[in-house]
């Protein structure tokens, strides 16, 4: 086998059509930055927009920047630039509360949906959150919360099952559920699918209305660069929205929010999705970060991302042999765009890359996790972020005292 | 009748205890902005905190800012801010979600304390959102909301109540509850007392523990200075947080939110108010806006509040006489800290002092509201509006014809 050449990667980068998108992010100088799967790099827009946001229409605009720099609409028009993203029409898509609120008030309105079934299922491995919105809603409507397979979810699907509510890109290992065929399945056994999209939107081509599905959310601050924080979207299939009734009634959700009438009537369409004040801050610094999305398609966006994952793992393969288990999937239609290295001292591998300026994440117990940008990652990072860990694991930097607790796999 | 002076103004100014407090905003030059009430000033101090916080924190710091920037912690570092302008302990307000999603989780869990009784209590005039998540909350629990006569609040009371929910100052008129008292006579109808305090705090002193209240929940973006949609904060007194069950359970409000464990188990006191990822950049901005009250008593503040609202109804009564109707209490104990005016135009009156660089704002069908941010409007402000609206109703700019439809009340 020939020694890995890092010319390979130079090449790559030079015919990748992402390769000057990189420049719209200010990211620093010697990091090698692979988890914009936890937090995104800062778009230069956004910082620039924010100062204006915040000086002009804060500072000097006050409180008529609601209409004249149309803070109002903030939810709505932000919505409309992350629904190319998901397939879906610019005008079905809210952003406004946390992405665990948004599930929240999602879970129980689709449950409002179908009222004669009482079955709530996720799978075990979802997204802590998930899990812990979907108890809540359970214990708060007397439903009842069932976990499935994941390996095969629709075995838990019966005519009791009002929601099945599924991470399309699993945080830990980077599987990827098949959209439209899980979908299907939910829809043959009557229950209504709704897809937690944080791991996948802008890394991955998600298309909704082709799945036919009923309901997604996703955040906003991983793979589309909104900030620490930002505020989740959601999507309704149109079918369901005149019926939609989530429980968070609030003032911006009203018909005429201005009006101060004081029984509730909810607006029209997703607008119904909203509860309190937008959080306008957020929603601008957001709004400048999706720019970057401009005129780049999904397809591009999915080539470059398998690239990206192709080119770590191969190095990983190449390089570091049998010390670390790929857990993520080979095959191109099972994997999102981050790859996951199994290691019992995972912990101080991932520490022992941060201060190589090489940043990764750990997720308990034993994960090493590689999130793959493909906006602002290059294969030139992929190349030394496999280069220095080939070091670490040569100098057994992963074996420091420091890290021993957390190595320590129970 | 002597005519009224400026150099009244400028000396009620100059003897100010908070005279030079103003500097420490960005306040547009030919501006007198009396809407601190609905969207308070920028605090210098935001704009350059949140520049750090996107460019340094975000851009450079990136995932490893949510230890070396304490993002974790801010929810409650912001929280400890606000604690002594409410009167309670720093370890015990949490900040979050908007307003409305805040008081959706704290009026799910008060009722929780009161399992046996099935009652929300609110008054019809509160500010909308208030009422539209009790009823919200009504639905989805299956209890039942009851509108209270505003002036007798107590009248409403009975054993099948579980909790009492009012605005402390009445966003329209700016009349200001006795805090201690309906707290008593919740508590004597065996009721919890949840007070919303988005019309006071910052502005008008509030001792939640004197009062002995149960649950507060108050909005950050009015005269708190935080930014448009800035998140609201909350309050649950100590002794019944053991028991406090919120029903947004997300991984922020696990007692260990980075294990990802599969089954939630709520984190100990305030924290367990957290749902989702907390909005860094708000609460970054409102962190530093906070520091505004830094070494102002709430004495202080409130004398200068009052002296403000005396001598803006003062000025009113001698220069306008029956044209406006006063609606705000004229007694102290009874005021908040805005004024609010009745004129079947006040529309066209707003939108005329807008005109001329007064802002206030109106509050269908009648009132003209102006509120007095006591940190940055000086008597000079209160001396420049009056004599604007004294030009306004001379020239009657308030009955131009692009007015009308809103001046017509019905």
């Amino acid at each position: 086998m020939s020694a890995p050449d890092r010319t390979t990667a130079v090449e790559l980068d030079a015919a990748s059509p992402l390769a000057h998108h990189r420049d719209l992010f200010l990211l620093p100088p010697d990091v090698v930055y692979l988890d914009g799967n936890s937090l995104g790099a800062l778009p230069r827009a956004a910082a620039v927009r924010l100062g204006h946001t915040v000086t002009g229409e804060w500072g000097h605009g006050l409180i008529s920047s609601w209409n004249s720099a149309d803070w109002v609409n903030l939810p709505r028009r932000v919505g409309a630039r992350i629904a190319p993203l998901i397939g879906v029409h610019p005008a079905d898509v809210h952003v406004g509360d946390s992405t665990t609120v948004t599930l929240f008030k999602t879970l129980v309105a689709a449950t409002r949906l179908r009222p004669d079934r009482r079955v709530l299922v996720l799978e075990p491995g979802t997204f802590p959150t998930d899990g812990y919105v979907a108890a809540g809603v359970a214990e708060t409507l007397g439903l009842e919360l069932r976990w499935c397979d994941p390996a095969d979810p629709a075995a838990a699907l019966d005519d009791d099952v009002a929601v099945l509510s599924l991470t399309h890109v699993d945080f830990r290992t980077g599987a990827m559920y098949d959209l439209a065929g899980v979908t299907a399945a939910a829809h043959d056994a009557g229950a209504l699918m709704q897809w937690d999209l944080c791991h996948s939107t802008g890394a991955v081509p998600v298309d909704l209305t082709a799945a036919d599905a009923d309901i997604a959310v996703g955040c906003t601050y991983k793979y589309l660069n909104g900030g620490p924080g930002s505020p989740a979207f959601s999507w309704v299939h149109p079918r369901h929205q005149e019926a939609w009734s989530q429980p968070i009634t609030g003032w911006f959700g009203h018909a005429r929010p201005f009006e101060m009438e004081r029984d509730f009537e909810p607006a029209t369409g997703i607008a119904r999705m909203a509860s309190g004040t937008p959080p306008v801050l957020a929603l601008s610094a957001l709004d400048a970060a999706l720019e970057v999305f401009d005129g780049v398609s999904l397809d591009v966006l999915r080539r470059v991302s398998l690239s990206l994952t192709d080119y770590f793992i191969a190095l990983v393969d190449e390089r570091l042999g049998p010390t670390f288990e790929v857990i993520t999937p080979r095959e191109h239609a099972l994997r999102g765009s981050q790859v996951s290295l199994r290691h019992e001292a995972a912990y101080g591998v991932v520490q022992a890359l941060i201060e190589r300026g090489v940043v990764g994440d750990f997720r308990s117990p034993d994960v090493a996790r590689f999130g793959f940008a493909p906006l602002y990652v290059s294969h030139v990072d992929v190349y030394d972020a496999v280069d220095n860990l080939v070091a670490v694991m040569e100098h057994e930097e992963h074996a420091r005292p420091a890290y021993a607790i957390r190595n320590a796999v129970t």
